[in-house]
């Protein structure tokens, strides 16, 4: 008898129709003899209308509150299910953050789990019961509803198997697994059957939106199985976990890109100590994430700086720097908006050499221009015209191997 | 510096709006110099549109899952009140049941309120803090959301104000005090000023919906004075406190009409202990209320007992009665769903006579025939057939002079 924490995202719960054909879904695998936790998203659109309605409100609402306004779509989806499966004949019961106890730190709208109280949940499974737990929400150790960001379901859903020792985590989606690249977009990409959490890493940080990063993190700390599934359909999916020998042998495992970029150039600044800290530091404190840098060597005593933003904040960031920019005495500044991010993302790449420079030649031979390149152990990203995006990524699926069946 | 408990309901915060419009009263409250606990129901709308929802999703929904599902409206509706509030550069905190620590008993959908921690509320009191109270739920010991009846903000309201040993408490709502009677169907009928508790509850429950009668019995087992006021128009409203000499002047206060009444009369039933028993104990046992019973004297050994449910209850209460006859040999049923019930209520009852038969004559000169007569120390009801309830209502207000300006 396995222990399963299964999570269903907000397509898979939409409306009741939906609700009745996962429910179908959770009791057979409970027919099979397994304990099952369930955590749900909220029904598509209801988080974002909630959203709405709290910037209707205050263009700024207050944080505290508006996590608590937005966590009630998980409310109403793990009620339902519960109503639903013990219609159907099974033990039941939804169980809120403030139920279980799952003890966030007070970063509202992108808490942190700091520990689960695993007792109320634990008791119920032994009764039999099928414990629906509310994702993307907790609380803080004064009783404040605190919510995960973004796919915080996901994280919920590792987190709590990772505190009752699950034997796995089932994250069903509306695709069905993780691909080599976006089928979207490249008509060759194929489901990846096993993947090592560090990839899953880079390639969710690298654009990838099938699995929250966060919670790939936290897989990957607690050594979580996580299977990556289709709520649609049948099928094995794609499993996140351990890297293995397999793994390795892969050179690049899948590519990614990700179109929210955009690029801004400091020209000549000053090649002094603390001027990079002058520029980074205004831009951290108003929460602008920082991509990709790149500063050139210096010739003459003066540099050029180079970073990538997120697009929705490129005019906040354009009038930081260009503060900053006459208070250095540094050129200028140029903006780019026009441009793409591309990954490449292979365990294999450690042992490998020659990787980056097959990526480079591969883009060269259609013509794109690389911008700006960096690397990690396990990642190559370039930044290049948006209009190349779809080409740059058939290109490097087809190069490194990925388009054989 | 008083402590205001303040309570708007649903037609009152039924949109973002209203909801400005409420925040703005509460402010002048505030500006006053006065602290405030303000309750708030859900939107109008949203709790039958979740009731439905549940519904939808089985006939006879999990009651304990249902009751977490039912309370998310006033989740919204504290929320983004404090968003507002703070908006308008005031300190605001919603709680929720959980958080304050409303503790109820564990009968799901019409929990009784046991006991309401005060530390929370009193500690955001000191700091200046407007307090947004999610009406109608709380939790049980063991942390389920329990619900607390139809109308149960009110109770919510009255209990706080108990518990925070609050100067007073204000129900705002959509009309401005307590009347007469319903100045829908009688044109004459005038706003009491003060009322008391006695009246008050005996109104509630023969049939006046301005407040729940649960939330009457708590003001007036705690004294707590309550003020009926209207969201929409500025007013003194109604006040319902300590009954005083003034009242006891008056020996009719108000008449009250209830059509959701129907009247089942058992035929020939053999008169021998025990028999009243075996018929009303399985009503009981299906949650039907009964309200008024009559038996008459009995002639021959036998007797006939008539008694009245609510309209919805009808089919299920004769289904019920049908098979207690065959079995205590009774002759038969049967049913009137076309009647109604009108009330006089007044404190000044106790101490006069013939008020009674004042009511009798009234009614009968109208050619009304009375049914089925119940009375308690402060009310006597009259069951007559449906179509004379408006004829009864305008006669009863004139005869006992409330017509008078």
């Amino acid at each position: 008898m396995a222990l399963i924490v299964q999570k269903y995202g907000g397509t898979s719960v939409a409306d009741l129709e939906r609700i009745e054909e996962v429910a179908k879904k959770i009791i057979r695998r409970k027919d099979e003899g397994n304990n099952l936790v369930v955590v749900l998203s909220a029904m598509a659109g209801e988080t974002d209308s909630l959203i709405n309605l709290a910037k209707k409100a205050a263009p700024d609402p207050d944080k505290r509150e508006y996590d608590a306004l937005i966590s009630i779509g998980e409310q109403k989806t793990v009620t339902l299910m519960s109503i639903v499966l013990k219609r159907m004949g099974y033990r039941a019961k939804s169980l809120l953050g403030f139920q279980v106890k799952i003890v966030t730190d007070k970063d509202y709208t992108q808490a942190r789990i700091l520990r689960i109280d695993t007792e109320v949940i634990k008791r119920e499974i032994e009764r039999g019961v099928i414990v629906v737990v509310a994702g993307f929400q907790g609380i803080d150790e004064e009783n404040n509803i605190t919510t995960l960001g973004r796919g915080g379901s996901d994280t919920s859903a590792v987190a709590l198997a990772a505190a009752l020792g699950a034997d796995f985590c089932e994250i069903y989606t509306d695709v069905d697994g993780v691909y080599t690249t976006d089928p979207n977009i490249c008509s060759k990409a194929k489901r990846i059957k096993r993947i090592s959490y560090d990839e899953m890493l880079e390639m969710a940080r690298a654009g990838a939106k099938v699995l929250q990063p966060r919670s790939v993190e936290m897989a990957k700390k607690y050594g979580v199985p996580v299977y990556v599934k289709s709520s649609f359909t049948e099928g094995n999916g794609t499993l996140v976990t351990k890297e293995d020998e397999d793994m390795e042998k892969e050179v690049v495992s899948g590519v990614t890109y990700d179109r929210d970029q955009a690029k801004i150039t400091v020209v000549r600044v000053p090649d002094k100590p603390g001027i990079a800290a002058k520029i980074f530091t205004p831009l951290s404190e108003h929460n602008i994430v920082v991509d990709m840098i790149i500063q050139n060597a210096s010739i003459d005593g003066y540099t050029d700086l180079t970073f990538t933003v997120s697009r929705k904040d490129i005019n906040q960031a354009r009038q930081i720097v260009e503060r900053v920019v006459r208070e250095i005495n540094a050129e200028g500044v140029v903006v780019d908006e026009d441009v793409a991010k591309v990954s490449i993302i292979g365990v294999g790449m450690v042992s490998h050499s020659g990787v980056a420079a097959k990526m480079f030649s591969a883009l060269a031979q259609e013509g794109i221009n690389i911008m700006m390149i960096s690397t990690s152990e396990i990642k190559i990203s370039c930044v290049i015209k948006a209009k190349y995006t779809e080409l740059a990524v058939s290109v490097l699926h087809s190069a490194f191997g990925l388009d054989k069946p």
